[in-house]
């Protein structure tokens, strides 16, 4: 028997939608022992909550987080909000002995996190953060081949995230669809919204940071205000760029920003070893770009792998090779792997604790920037 | 009010699963007047439709796809048997006044195609084929481009459709998961199953085609049977290439191979036109190649259009710029225009008579390969 | 010592100005034991003929070709004219004994070819045409692996040639820079010009074609000439495909086209075999495509093979890996090998002979154009 | 009439074979009022320095570069040595009034470069550094294109310079081939030899740097040393990595390796403006990649410029579109313009002076990399 494990969502943007596909969608391709049931959908304006829960199929509405997390009849919530409200949401599911899973990143800040991996390893809930990318099967496959010692002594890590949607001065900041240039609400610019990213895939497959040296820049100073109707300064980082140290003794090269025109969503990372490299990009998910220099010498060349093949992560389960699936394909993964870790007693990968790894990094790069100093990264 | 729209679906194979997840998304990302409702899931071993049926949330089971045909309950049926059927079926959903959604290629050859426009014209009832690639977004964005004249005067149309999955001689045919190289069940190898789709993208986007000249061969001549246990001669044709003129006055030039090392499923297609040219690539199908003379000379090159933005077809409806959609997504487009069809009293193209013109296409190439002649292609 | 090897040159057009170049570099860069001297450059126009040799050090200049073949300080004739030129020059060097390089193609067709293959061949002389892309490194690398057996069985083999630039119909026909829209001097558009080359790589890569049925067509019926100054019909093709089946079974589909806008000089070639395939592009000279699918499974994909590393083929005459030569280069390599065979006593392919086989191939897709049946190749 | 430019040159390795190179063509394909006579050649050892006139055709040989740029029938020196040599060369030819044409970089450091300008400038002879990628035309498209004001202004500056050849800790340091692997003849690693190309480009394009912060690291401590046949410390660096901000205010990221598995010689750098980036790449040289948000939204796409047309800069003079060059043409046309400044009484770009802002920039760098702290670089 298929068992239910009942939904309490929080928020109703994009990330509320790519959550609620996953849900939808991930038992009619993985066989699992639990099936997600859309319980509730949360949000302050009753009208939207109520077009978001008919849109996805849950079945009832709150408008009150508070409500919800005490709801008898939820398993797990899942937090979409934005960052400046995840520790108070998650303390407050911790208390109520929720499952959680947390919209990326964790928190506002490390001390943050901190206060929530406590809340949560107290209470013993399953707790998860959605780095989606970890899920993408070219990433995952890299994964793999880091693991099979593949790659050797790493020399090299390499990440970008760059995009260019914020470049127009008129754009204005806050309020709904706009709260990452809010400072109050997301806390950092492109450093906690994209680096996080970048900084979650490679602590993954390269371990933690020692030290960074950061730099940022905010190219438009100041944007009207949605929420308070005036011209504001602009409190996030527009751009930020970082190099490192991991603890591998491997050199490390990060940037992001939103003023890379040309560029929607190219998140990408390079890792160079010894033995081989590889190369993935976001813009073309679905490939994975290897270089072995242990091939033959005169037919050496990167290859171009279309990550579609029934023995590549998670595409057996898809369709047949050569068919390509999308960007919204990783959540589903990471709701398939929770619910097999759930239902094997298992914490998915990345927890609360995990994720604090990101936390940190982000908080020694904002350090850095301010300080411009090289600052050693805090050890979770 | 959202009315339902009630699902009978006979198969259960790879495209039994590629509809069945159009029919449960679709709602969720475009705003509709109908719901697909998944009544009946029909196959002939009852154990496997209720497999099928319970993964997919059909309601019910059928072991006859007679008795399914005649359900009161069920308002379309979708036929996803093999092709040797498709004709038998669609007469009894015609006789029934089901509205049918038809897996392609339409049918065996053009006579039985005129046989099933006959049906289902005479009973009145809403009809469409599979033919899911126009529902690409960047094919679609493709057909906009022609039909508001970038391309001007057209000078060629070459397509390609090529696999490997069949090199190995060992593979046997007939069966499940085999039956495309069965010609009993098939009808016929790569061109039916193959170059039927581009042969529907070239006349959607190109218009009809007057005569052609044909080659095929078959490489492996003789593979054991699944269904009689015996090596048995191969029928169908490993891969045809063809050429020949629309009635355009453009050139044509297909091919399609399942015998092309390194190519999963390389649908490619490029038109060069008087002013700009197009490519599109099904490995990376969400990107499209355009070449626009117009452009400052100096600047000049092939645009890697990179079709996620909210103002390319369908993707509003999706995520954000720069995030790719997969290949089952093309599926749930065409859900979502049959639905918009139906409620608006129109058919949605491809419809039989439409998907009629393929039909007499391949039955020209196929004639001509034999013949080794010059055929003109039947008129519809 | 190094001997020299006195160059007489007929022509002063593009190809003229490559074998020069080649001439003028290929000691430079290749230990030889003889050197090109530059004796003597033939044009009709005297002014011509002396800006030309002024330009590249030709130590003297002719206005009658039939005079610098008669000149006992010429060891070797490079006729470089429009291709009407060709069989009567070659006879009168034949007769004069001296060697020939011969621009491509050999001739207007198989019976002139055949005269000239005779007379050199009586007369004993070294006979070269220049067929240039046997000698770009990355194709060379193609003959070695095909040589190798990396690909074994060949299933396919696919080859264009695509231009844009007479797609404007006020461009003239006729006399200099356009002769190879005069039928009279080219004896064929596309076919003669472009696919020739096609042919060549791919009779010298995947050996002799049996048999052929071809499409050719004439977009632009009329040009003005500049010999007379009318409007005249045009006679040559601009575009033609073919497709046909090679001597070891393989399938032949070849295409070239002036108006397929976008593509200045796309030659490109794929070969499938059982086991690996090969993808070459003319736009990216310096690059061989290759897919072993002896690769363990989930590593497999395209290597794109940058070919410049000392192990390429004559790449370690070069520079360092990484940094790529251009069109020019493979003139010069071809100049390299033909010392090398005079002063090995051998032959530099391809002879004269071996481009014959080019020639019938032409001659059957020509006549096939115009029977529209199939033909058969004739045997050298 | 063509007017003698009587060349001397020191060294006769890589970058003295790039250089004849470059003077054995450049008349061939440019119309310039003085021809490159290449009078002598010297280096320390008598049969190596041979060896090369012979091959490139240089009329003498000197031993002591002293004598050589002493002689009254040399106009120009061409300093190829190893960088510890530049200084007191270039002072010597200043002393005897000759044009230098210096290889990259200038110097060991700012201070040397100091000197050598007032040398040349107090002398009033021609000089210039080989910073060779300027004459890429795909580069000085670029150029051309922020000129015109294409870009608009400049958020981000980004350039690598990958490769991967010293991995192999077995590889000695000093000596022939292998003396930039020895820092008192190199001065520094990557930073000299590789990112000083990214600098130089970058002050070209983009202007001044103000401020950088840097890292650099040296992941095989100690080689044997060719010189001295013991196992030595490493000096230079392996990697270098910076970060900083062009005097613009745009934001520059500059990297540097030999540790990067699978890249030779991948020389790239991308520029974000408000309207367009430019992205270019020395693996194909021949493009210039092109986004231009201007463009209709949803035609808009990277355009692949194939810098092979008769308008893009230097394609006129070789062959005709679709035919790429490689990279030795780039000092084919830096001497055609050197030329040219020589015959006008121009100077031709860069000079001393102007090479001199990539060695102040490489000084911020390598102090910041030791101090672990911002540092402005000094003005010229």
């Amino acid at each position: 028997m298929i068992k239910p494990l009942n939904i309490g969502m929080i928020g109703y943007g994009f990330m509320g939608r790519a959550h609620s596909n996953a849900y939808a969608t991930v038992n009619h391709f993985f066989d699992l022992p639990m099936r997600p049931v859309l319980k509730a959908a949360c949000a302050r304006d009753a009208a939207k909550a109520k077009a978001f829960a008919d849109n996805w199929g849950y079945e009832s509405v709150e408008t009150d987080w508070r409500k919800l997390v005490e709801r008898k009849d939820i398993d797990a919530i899942d937090i979409c909000t934005p960052n400046n409200l995840h520790k108070e949401i998650a303390l407050a599911c911790a208390a109520n002995k929720k499952m959680i899973l947390c919209e990326k990143p964790l928190a506002m800040n490390g001390i943050e996190g901190k206060a929530m991996i406590d809340a949560v390893e107290k209470a013993g809930v399953a707790n998860m953060v959605w780095y989606n990318y970890r899920r993408v099967p070219a990433v995952t496959l890299a994964k793999q081949f880091i693991d099979e010692g593949k790659l050797g002594r790493i020399f090299h890590y390499r990440a970008k995230f760059l995009q260019d949607w914020t470049i127009n001065p008129e754009l204005p900041q806050g309020g709904q669809g706009l709260w990452r240039l809010d400072v109050d609400a997301a806390g950092s610019g492109v450093s906690g919204d994209l680096l996080a990213h970048c900084i979650d895939t490679a602590v993954w497959l390269n371990g933690d940071m020692a030290s960074v040296s950061a730099m940022t820049e905010t190219f438009v100073k100041e944007r009207k205000h949605n929420l308070t109707g005036k011209v504001e300064k602009v409190g996030i980082d527009d751009a930020c760029t970082f190099f490192g140290r991991f603890d591998n003794g491997s050199l490390a090269n990060f940037e992001s920003t939103r003023y890379a025109r040309g560029h929607k969503a190219l998140y990408t990372f390079e890792i160079n070893g010894e033995h081989a490299s590889i190369f993935w990009d976001l813009h073309d998910l679905h490939r994975l770009q290897y270089f072995d220099h242990r091939d033959e010498s005169k037919t050496r060349g990167w290859r171009s792998i279309h990550v579609t093949d029934g023995d590549h992560p998670y595409m057996g389960n898809w369709w047949v090779p050569g068919l390509q699936i999308g960007y919204e394909s990783s959540f589903v993964h990471q709701v398939a792997d929770f619910i097999k870790g759930v239902a094997g007693g298992n914490l998915s990968m990345p927890t609360f604790r995990e994720a604090q790894r990101t936390q940190l990094i982000l908080d020694a790069v904002l350090e850095s920037a301010k300080s411009q100093k090289w600052v050693d990264v805090a050890k979770a």
